[in-house]
């Protein structure tokens, strides 16, 4: 690093690369669904020895750079921070980044991908005002990394945009669209494998969603688990949509998680709900009828749809009444991953035009 | 080859598989859909030379190793020649191939697959029984031409065994399994690009088929077209199975290919008169009723699914009743085949189980 204090280009070559790589690995010792998104840093002394490293853990504790600064201590005078966002300039649950950055005497600051938060932003500018040298972006880090960066705040992104969650809704059904038998049996129409999969959804999102009607029919826990079946450390918050009561023993009431009634049949109040307290992502795991309220409300992001190799010829399908009555009505999709897992088939596919804000 | 003729081996080398490589190029030209399988033959001289190449050009015209033999003439002499299929030792509408290759004097012959047919078998053992070196299968040719070849003869060794053709039933469906809208339209659920794919399987089916209720409602063409919208040079035959009459001026009746009335509700009945008309694979079309009655009787040996990412909410299912009423009931298939064809999903499924003999 010496050697390039002179050339004030901006730090395009591979061998800064690696130290972002590092710090994209750190970002995702985070939790997945948190209020915060996941941010890794990494900080370089001035002679390009790495002397700290960090993760954000998660809302209400520090930052990744006050982490990985905090391990490197005087080290960092006249070094490097690499981070994947870029370094927040406000005092929220604590003091801005930009501050612990100046404090520690930073020649250089490389991050990934902006702020999206209006409130945060212009952490940039902060330290450029300090006489810090700011590389950011797929200029900076390459395309590659600009992206892995990108997807870890996706979410948070979308919430802060769109000032409500984003909506993923997981669709398990037949060949023939059915998601349970003429009796309503449906344990299980997908396999082991996809089942595992749908889990890592769970526990990529905020909060879990279904109707009164999924909640009373099916008595779903809707807790995320590892694969060995115990339960995840992080659980999603359940969530259930819709006046009519949910009995006694219900397995939404067990306390493995914590849930949440919201007495409605309007979508976009309770996605404004769940914005207040801070859910990035919710996963809308059923039944037909909120998915359609969902749908016709503009309210659905991604379709992630697990299709078993089977038929069972009648039975309840995904989605109720969306209001179509010809073939011109149709709504389209546009598939963007298609894959096998285990015996069934997975694709994610997102709805064509933009849906809606609140 | 001259250098080969003291060495008695069988011919496993590299060599030998780029006449047979040619020879399975040369069999694609046949016809698809044909009561006979599509074979190819290429005639190496004694010297190694390619001198002669034909494929069969379907039923009633000669076999691929008679025009082969024709176009080399004398050269055939000492020669080795090289058929995707084992010659046939039967007079049916021509004279069988084994004495078209002894009276050429060939020297040796090379096969990729066995012929299937009982009444035609035994064509090695004649060559042998004559002095001719006969090579075959996988051991002479390698496992992926051997596999090509098996290919040409799927269908035709399908209907020989199981005395009835084999059933392809084509699905086009939205992701909530909807075939049509609420009030029946259906044109059109799959992009062009998946209708082009499937006119593919059109041209490759001897016939297709629909219920009485399909050809009702959607009044539908069934001829194979080119991607220009132009009528292919052969038509499948298509066929109607049920009781209803239909109207004047249906598509089905306007004579751009043959059609043939099967007045019953027995799939097996059905078949049973295709497999009376030489008919390898039939591609059922739909609809509903006639698909699940299909299934029922266990004659349906593929299913090719058209997805496309769209929700329809209401509408038709492409399957009628399976007699299914609980989960533990479901019908499970082995998806064999997953790609993305334009914006829509193809996907291949076999039952799992053995389908039904008549």
């Amino acid at each position: 690093m010496a050697e390039r204090e002179g050339v004030n280009l901006p730090m395009t070559s591979t061998v800064d690369r690696e130290p972002m790589r590092r710090a994209l690995r750190a970002a995702l010792r985070g939790p997945a669904a948190d209020p915060n998104p996941r941010v890794g840093a990494v900080v370089l002394d001035a002679a390009g020895e790495v002397v700290g490293e960090g993760h954000h853990a998660g809302a209400g504790t520090p930052h990744a750079e006050v982490v990985a600064l905090a391990q490197a201590g005087e080290r960092a005078r006249g070094g490097t921070a690499y981070v994947t966002l870029e370094p927040c300039s406000h005092t929220g649950r604590t003091p801005p980044c930009t501050r612990a950055l100046l404090d520690a005497g930073v020649a250089a600051v490389v991050y990934a991908v902006s702020d999206p938060s209006a409130e945060a932003g212009g952490g940039a500018q902060v330290l450029r005002g300090h006489g810090v040298r700011v590389s950011e972006g797929a200029a900076a880090v390459g395309a590659e990394l600009a992206q892995e960066a990108e997807q870890l705040v996706a979410a948070f992104s979308f919430a802060v945009r769109h000032g409500r969650p984003r909506v993923v809704w997981k669709m398990a059904t037949t060949l023939d669209g059915r998601i349970a038998a003429a009796d309503g049996s449906s344990a299980w129409i997908t396999s082991p494998e996809a089942r595992a999969d749908a889990q890592q959804l769970r526990a990529a999102s905020g909060a879990v969603m279904v109707g009164t009607g999924t909640a009373l029919a099916d008595d779903p826990s809707l807790t995320a688990r590892h694969d060995d079946g115990t339960l995840r450390e992080r659980q999603p918050l359940r969530v259930v949509v819709g006046h009519r009561d949910l009995p006694q023993g219900a397995r939404l009431l067990d306390g493995q998680a914590e849930t949440l009634r919201l007495p409605t049949h309007d979508p976009a109040e309770a996605l404004s709900a769940l914005h207040a307290r801070q859910v990035r992502q919710v996963l809308l795991e059923g039944g037909a009828t909120l998915a359609a309220a969902c749908w016709r409300a503009g309210l659905i992001d991604e379709v992630v749809s697990y299709l078993a190799p089977a038929l069972l010829g009648a039975g309840p399908a995904a989605v109720g009444d969306l209001g179509i009555t010809t073939i011109d009505g149709i709504a389209r999709l546009e598939v963007t991953d298609l894959r096998r897992v285990g015996p069934d088939i997975r694709f994610t596919a997102r709805p064509v035009g933009t849906q809606k804000e609140i």
